[in-house]
């Protein structure tokens, strides 16, 4: 059986906690020789910061190229608010993205026929609801330069951020959307501002072009990111798969998340490209949820988006399709069974806390 | 009596029909003597370009800056995909906004009673909603240069968006807000990207100066732009204004017109400054709805956020309030009486098309 080296970056706040379950899931795999992990850990975030004065220190980059996966936490908290910017907690995130080129960030929003009550939106509206997300990750206005921010004349300042998008980094997320809207429901929703944006201009024709060359097959259809933001409350059903860049993706998918109830509940992937001498795919999982500061420490958080960002692992980057199916028949299990941590909660269920939850999973697994 | 000089410019799609709604109570407010006006018309975008090969003319931009206040209905539509892209429909639209300094833009998201239940989200969630988004509208990556596609060699090309403020952009709309909120639940929620866009860290800087220096007495919240969006989905009733910059205020003021059951409703203001020799502000009305190519001549649209507009522009620029509410009464009259356009139709009620609802309103006036 093939170990999988697992490198684990709790980070801050509830990051710490969520974690400490996935750990107790990947040690049952283990000890049930379901599936075999060479696990290592490190820091990131506020965490790292506060330890080696960087987000991310070399060691733990170089821990990172050396795994099959990462998972991570979450990183931020107001703790940070005064760190110089290249510091601040998300900077170790985004490195880690940006230098491994994760550049494919696959957010499903899934509603659980169990918590189809939890979410603002009518049941009817969100019930079966399975959109999945595939943001571009590792461009526009996140990376591109120059970002400044410089003093003019009469202590006036002005702030300058840059989106560049290259046709080749459209394809690329363009060709992971049609893929995996072939293995659904084979329909894709290409969406941008190209009525205002040159960006959103290229994004459209590229896509376009993609879709001509080799992906006829799958229904594809263009939507501006306001009026998709819009359609997302207004009819969410009628999505399977939406692809969009790296800013809108960020918005529309919090906001797609939150149609499913809960983002305690929502896990993600960000996946590189295949390298070609070792045929290895590098790839990140983590919920789609911050740190939370404001419930940190206090054992509330709910650890099914951590676990879930595991059984992604399983499936995306070890091809342990048995194991992640039976972590995630576990979570549906428990959450039929009505134990509910206190973002789920609703009347006359089981209020659990986060090691409760994982209790609860364990037992179920 | 003042006579107000009105510009109509009803654009493209459903902009049209709207407009002749409008038209009708304009006539009706002057016949009565209620308020008078002198009537302009032009066009604008794709019509204007059909025109005169210009999303706007010259004449119409000459008669823009003549005007006490713009009506505007819509711009837009698959129709002119083709067109040279400093030529589009919206082009037009942008154009009237930045040159007449329109930095301000009042998008009210308020939840009739009547029409509780054409929302998505649940009605205690969306009952009594009254959020105020205001957008700054004539900076950001909507005008920052360089805005360009070049093409690279191995026929790559590379698209960039420049996202530019200055301190006194930020300023001035900081006020319009603060203002506002003090007419109102005295709440702001300021929202941008500040972990990742150096735009969003002077936007978060110069918003706090802005309140520490003149409106301690006013609640001031920072959200970040994807938190934002998904707590307009979980509990929207939180929010009393929302101020933000030109992109982030495009998808958020869509997601929450859309939880008040139809974008069809919502009528909005685009401000500018208080000229010194004229005191007089120029102002820019229309619909937060767009052209609507898919329904466009079919005599469905609904004209409530069209004629919402005429209303607005009463308060805001002519100091006609009594007209102002009398309007607004109207509106609220006819759906408590169960007029509905297509859009806003639920089981029981009276269909009615855009002439239909316009002769309802003219009757309840
Ligand atoms: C933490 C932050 C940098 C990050 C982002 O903006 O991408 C987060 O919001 C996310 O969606 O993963
Ligand atoms: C038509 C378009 C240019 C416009 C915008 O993006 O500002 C519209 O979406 C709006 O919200 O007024």
């Amino acid at each position: 059986m093939a170990t999988h080296k697992l490198l684990l970056l709790p980070g801050d706040g509830i990051g710490v906690e969520v974690m400490a379950e996935v750990k107790r899931v990947i040690d049952w795999l283990d000890r049930r020789g379901v599936a075999s992990f060479a696990i290592e850990e490190d820091l990131v975030g506020g965490a790292a910061y506060d330890s080696c004065g960087q987000p991310i220190s070399e060691e733990a980059m170089a821990k990172a190229f050396a795994a099959d996966a990462i998972l991570l936490g979450a990183v931020g908290g107001t703790k940070w608010a005064n760190v110089p910017y290249e510091d601040r907690p998300e900077a170790g995130l985004l490195r880690l993205r940006k230098d491994l080129q994760l550049f494919a960030n696959l957010r499903p929003a899934v509603c659980y026929p169990a918590l189809a009550d939890a979410s603002s939106l009518k049941r009817e509206l969100v019930e079966g609801l399975d959109v999945l997300i595939v943001r571009e990750l590792t461009g526009g206005v996140y990376f591109g330069e120059p970002k400044t921010i410089t003093d003019l004349s009469d202590g006036q300042k002005r702030a300058v951020d840059t989106q560049v998008y290259e046709s080749y980094e459209i394809e690329r997320i363009a060709r992971v959307a049609f893929e995996l809207a072939r293995t659904r429901r084979n329909k894709v929703v290409s969406t941008e501002k190209h009525n205002v944006m040159k960006t959103g201009l290229l994004w459209k024709q590229v896509v376009s072009e993609v879709h001509g060359s080799a992906y006829e097959d799958v229904h594809l259809e263009h939507q501006l990111a306001d009026s998709c933001g819009m359609q997302l409350v207004r009819a969410p059903k009628q999505f399977d798969v939406i692809v969009t860049d790296n800013l809108f993706g960020d918005i529309l998918s919090d906001v797609a998340a939150m149609l499913t109830g809960s983002l305690g509940m929502l896990p993600s992937a960000s996946l590189g490209g295949v390298e070609e001498l070792s045929g290895r795919r590098r790839a990140l999982y983590e919920p789609v949820h911050g740190a939370a500061p404001d419930i940190a420490g206090k054992g509330l958080a709910n650890p099914i988006a951590m676990i879930g960002s595991l059984a992604m692992a399983l499936r995306y980057s070890f091809g342990e399709l048995e194991a992640a199916d039976r972590i995630e028949a576990a979570i549906a299990g428990v959450l039929a069974g009505g134990v509910r941590t206190a973002d789920i909660y609703s009347e006359g269920k089981t209020r659990v806390g986060t090691s409760g939850m994982g209790d609860a999973i364990l037992a179920e697994l």
